[in-house]
């Protein structure tokens, strides 16, 4: 059973994954990435190389075998387990949980070499139904705090699979991340009685100088203080807390506006590997209504994605501060990527 | 001049640094770090390559020529500028400051092939004395709050030169990374009259499985909750707040001790890059002894080095959540850099 940690002087949650022990000599082996076809658990006919299915997208029923579009299984090595109780232990100044909760792999297509803006636009609105059928189902277990989707793409950017594939993982905590976030929304509500995103976005469609593009529902921009070079946030323009309360309209319009965002930064960038997450509202908000503290959730929480560009490495001077250093200003970056043709 | 800007959401400073602004094509370019002699500006002879010496340490006076031991520059790509008054402004909902700072580079030994472990102790003993003047001269400046000196070793690590040096970089802010462990440290005290940091050391000696190695004066664990597989710390056995307080022969013991760590670290896992840092107490308190709050850092802030190896690539689980998964539990770290022979 992987563990949770808490550093008493970071305050900050780690996952020790002691089921997956890496010994010294495990980290100098330069994996190559397995092609296509027969090598890679992914594609069509590997279907029992993974661990079972929990959910898939297919024409016919069916479950293990192929014709899925879009496939969802357990991470053959998950981070978190879903079996068991939550415990909660002292450890002498230290805490430690038991690593309770959910670690998914989303198999994005069939396809080992077609990436999400090369897909038909209903097969990438079919991945953002499975986005939001896995947020639903996952924040309805009473265990978990947070549930949190993204996808790594390129080795430079953790994937270990080159097959097109997102992630899931769903927390026993709140991440320190996400808590900032949440707490500098409602601080902000409390005062205004507005979300700080929307605020945001309105001054960044005043502004226009970082944004990369922007439709009736969705805009991209550069954040003003973005840590690395040619980061984008995508947000409805219109408030709205939770990523898994858009209708099939609007998951087909996000679609859309993400193809176009991301064909953007591959165009620009010569398909830079890139991470991207999806900041929802908290799970826990579902089945612990409580007064006060998560009451204003659905006012003051405006789900968004980031989208990193992983093009800089960090060094001592990032690890020991939490500050970046960002060599591109973010209005450079949104003129490149708005120039960019698509 | 470099501008640093505040995201309103991550509550978090970012450094923009508009001077050496990078375009797309600038991140492609895969650079060759430059080898021996007439190519690399840290090498004897090509003193006039780099911005003007702040100190050297040398048999006989001279500057900005060869016979140095230890070489202080500015860095010729500055983060932060030394020059003018702090500025801050308001950009609608965003905040604002002017880039002041200083970015310096400590260039380590005039021997361009020798890590840090392979110099003789006296002149490891020599670049602590350096990192300490450093910090003594640099927190007399009432504009710069946090003063931190890091190394970063391999391309890997973000190293952009071979030659070894480390980087000083003082911040007119107080960095969220220190923050957050300045306030864990303050309420623990306020809680027990006791440093927190004091505390985890004696549970360490005494639980004894993450401890690398001790001796009288200095301490070296993996800790409890490390982020990173073989991520070590390293601190005073007894309780000393500023890094710079240390005596000569405090500081040989230190070399002594340090040499020690990158040399087990080196051997368990095939010279890994890495980076490490001095959180050593804020500058600020020299200058500004407010009442309450930084009363008691001298007993409540407690200095130490991070060293983190850098073997696993951070994804956009770690990214988006500020959580980490770390594959090797800090007890299997701590027992193979105990058992490696150096």
């Amino acid at each position: 059973m992987p563990e949770l940690r808490h550093d008493p002087i970071q305050r900050r949650w780690v996952i020790i994954a002691t089921e997956r022990a890496r010994r010294p000599s495990d980290f100098s082996i330069e994996r190559e990435l397995p092609g296509n076809g027969k090598q890679c658990p992914f594609c069509y006919g590997n279907e029992a190389r993974t661990p079972p299915e929990i959910r898939a997208f297919r024409d016919i029923p069916s479950s293990d075998g192929p014709g899925w579009k879009v496939r969802v299984v357990s991470n053959k090595f998950p981070a978190l387990r879903i079996e068991g109780e939550q415990e909660r232990a002292a450890v002498g100044h230290y805490d430690r949980m038991n690593g309770i909760g959910a670690h998914e792999v989303i198999i994005e297509t069939p396809q080992h070499d077609k990436d999400l803006p090369d897909l038909p636009i209903e097969d990438i609105a079919a991945l953002m139904k499975m986005y939001r059928e896995r947020i639903v189902d996952l924040q309805r277990d009473p265990r978990f705090r947070y549930i949190i989707i993204f996808r790594n793409h390129g080795a430079a950017a953790g994937a270990s699979l080159a097959h097109p594939h997102s992630q899931v993982i769903a927390t026993p905590v709140t991440p320190r991340t996400v808590a900032i976030e949440l707490q500098s929304a409602r601080e902000h509500f409390q005062v205004k009685e507005r979300c700080i995103f929307c605020d945001i976005i309105v001054q960044e469609m005043q502004t226009h100088s970082r944004v990369v593009t922007a439709d009736a529902d969705y805009v991209t921009w550069c954040p003003y203080a973005s840590r690395f070079p040619f980061e984008m946030a995508i947000a409805p323009r219109r408030h709205q807390h939770d990523f898994a309360a858009q209708d099939d309209a609007q998951l087909m319009k996000l679609a859309r506006h993400l193809r176009e965002v991301i064909l953007r930064m591959r165009h620009a960038l010569s398909d830079p590997p890139y991470n991207y997450l999806i900041h929802t509202a908290p799970a826990f908000h579902h089945h612990a209504k409580r007064p006060g503290y998560w009451q204003t959730i659905e006012l003051d929480w405006h789900w968004h994605i980031e989208i990193l560009p992983r093009l800089t490495k960090t060094a001592g001077f990032e690890w020991g501060t939490g500050f970046y250093i960002n060599p591109t200003p973010p209005e450079d970056a949104a003129r490149f990527l708005r120039d960019v043709q698509v």
